[in-house]
């Protein structure tokens, strides 16, 4: 017989947690000593049914629960300090298919060198994983305080998770970003240490977050020559059915930062970066295309009640 | 029309609430400037069919999402510092009733003095809520570091909420505790500055804390005749068909604060408290019933995944 979560109780499986994670005070709350800086907080909640493919294993749930709340902190420049993990699991859960889950939990926790330092256990009719990073930093690096003339960069290829979602063969560089996205956590370190302007981290897509780094009086001019599109790329987006810059501009989900920084302070950056495109006085996002076009960047980012 | 959430889309629901939250920094996470010494970090998540009664209004859940994760700072003894909210919520939940739920949320930070630092929205098929509650404190009261001899106290009545919790009239202090349950904050405090030895808050129920509380070789005694009990308390729960002992010792849900403490320490406690019992050496949780007999208290606490 396989042991549900149910036969075990839900003290059981915070046992079972605590004993896997040497982080945890088994006390009220975290305790955490600090020096003075500034504590950086973030948190995001996973919906079975919303945020995991359902080709997703357990082990990769965990995993992208850490890794979308420590993007978070990637985007500020912070050092990691401690994470906090409320979950709900369905009373039917397999034991190993739970333990699989917290297996990715701690096994991402250790990856970003972040400790799991507590949490909360529920039961729900899907599984519902909240997180809570913490960070330390004494500059954090913010998302709106670009200027002009900067160069936008970012950190890696962008859209790779978008096409990955719409694939069906699994050994691929697309459907391994959707499945198993990870955080730039010491890039975004680095970034802040060589002095970049502004930062953030793409989860709802490049146009979605241009728009939030926007301030009034100032725009951003893209070039889709630099965003590294491959041949392959557009090829596979065509035989779906989708068109390829929607999914580079508009799905997000790679967990790649996006940044602002003077061209003196980029020679400073010993990262693999790709520069996208310059701070404006226009104050418009636009886009131009490799055919010499230019056109506005809407935000049509993602949002789950209106999109669906 | 009614507006529902879906007709607003979730940065909409984002803007209401920063809008409404003086303390949202509008980046990738809050910002908290520290200086040095230990940061409380406690989460816990709510969700609707498992911890809100059907009667209680959205304000209250609101409301009492915030309590649920004061009451740990609570038991800490800590200062608080922050609160980060995930919620999610139906697509067709009308927007007044999102706004209710937001206004409970923020009624109850103002309350407790701790302010809405950041967050989370997402859509869910009921109204899930997981909050992290952020605090300092240079000397946490731990829960199992209680020492012998020393009494063991109660913040004020306990199993109050437990029988509002079965009660259909409205307007009594059992429905009322139940409905919008207070953390003992300020108390927290106080009953760490007084030099108590160890603390915990009451949600599981008192049995089920003193377990958590109880160190190896260490026992509690616990007077029938201390707690408090009323008559009134005894015969609605007799009418119910309920052992109000039950009730008392298994429910929680009242958000008191159990404390050990030297009998010389409470003389510098100024908050009202009621001693229920003293620190043994009998390595057991033994109650004192109201005929003189002893019997022990079994850990039944509160399981999602056992009492189902």
């Amino acid at each position: 017989m396989t042991l549900k979560v149910s036969d075990i109780g839900e003290k059981e499986l915070v046992k079972y947690i605590i004993a896997n994670s040497k982080d945890i005070t088994p006390d009220d709350t975290a305790i955490t000593e600090l020096t003075s800086t500034n504590l950086i907080s973030t948190c995001d909640m996973l919906i079975q049914s919303k945020h995991f493919p359902e080709t997703m294993s357990y082990f990769d749930m965990g995993f992208k629960s850490i890794t979308v709340n420590v993007s978070d902190l990637a985007a500020m420049g912070a050092e990691p300090l401690g994470f906090l993990l409320s979950i709900a699991v369905p009373k039917d859960l397999d034991l190993d298919s739970f333990k699989e889950l917290i297996e990715g939990v701690l096994s991402a926790c250790s990856y970003y060198s972040i400790p799991l330092i507590g949490g909360d256990t529920n039961e729900a009719s899907e599984i519902i994983i909240s997180g809570t990073a913490l960070g330390l930093c004494d500059n954090p690096l913010l998302k709106n305080t670009c200027s002009k003339d900067d160069l936008i960069a970012v950190t890696g290829d962008i859209g790779l998770a978008a096409l990955g979602f719409n694939l069906e063969t699994p050994d691929n560089i697309y459907v391994k970003n959707a499945i198993r996205p990870i955080a730039k956590l010491r890039e975004g370190i680095l970034i802040k240490d060589a002095g970049a302007s502004s930062a953030t981290d793409i989860t709802d897509g490049l146009a979605s977050e241009l728009h939030e780094m926007k301030r009034n009086g100032f725009g951003f001019m893209i070039y889709e020559e630099m965003l590294g599109i491959s041949d392959e790329y557009k090829h596979l987006a065509e035989k779906l059915n989708l068109d390829y810059l929607d999914l580079v501009l508009h799905v997000g989900e790679d967990f790649e930062l996006v940044f602002t920084i003077s061209e003196d302070n980029l020679k400073n950056l010993s990262i693999d970066y790709k520069v996208i495109g310059k701070v404006t006085d226009s104050d418009s996002i636009e886009l131009t295309l490799e055919n010499g076009l230019v056109v506005e960047i809407k935000n049509k980012g993602y949002e789950h009640y209106v999109s669906e």
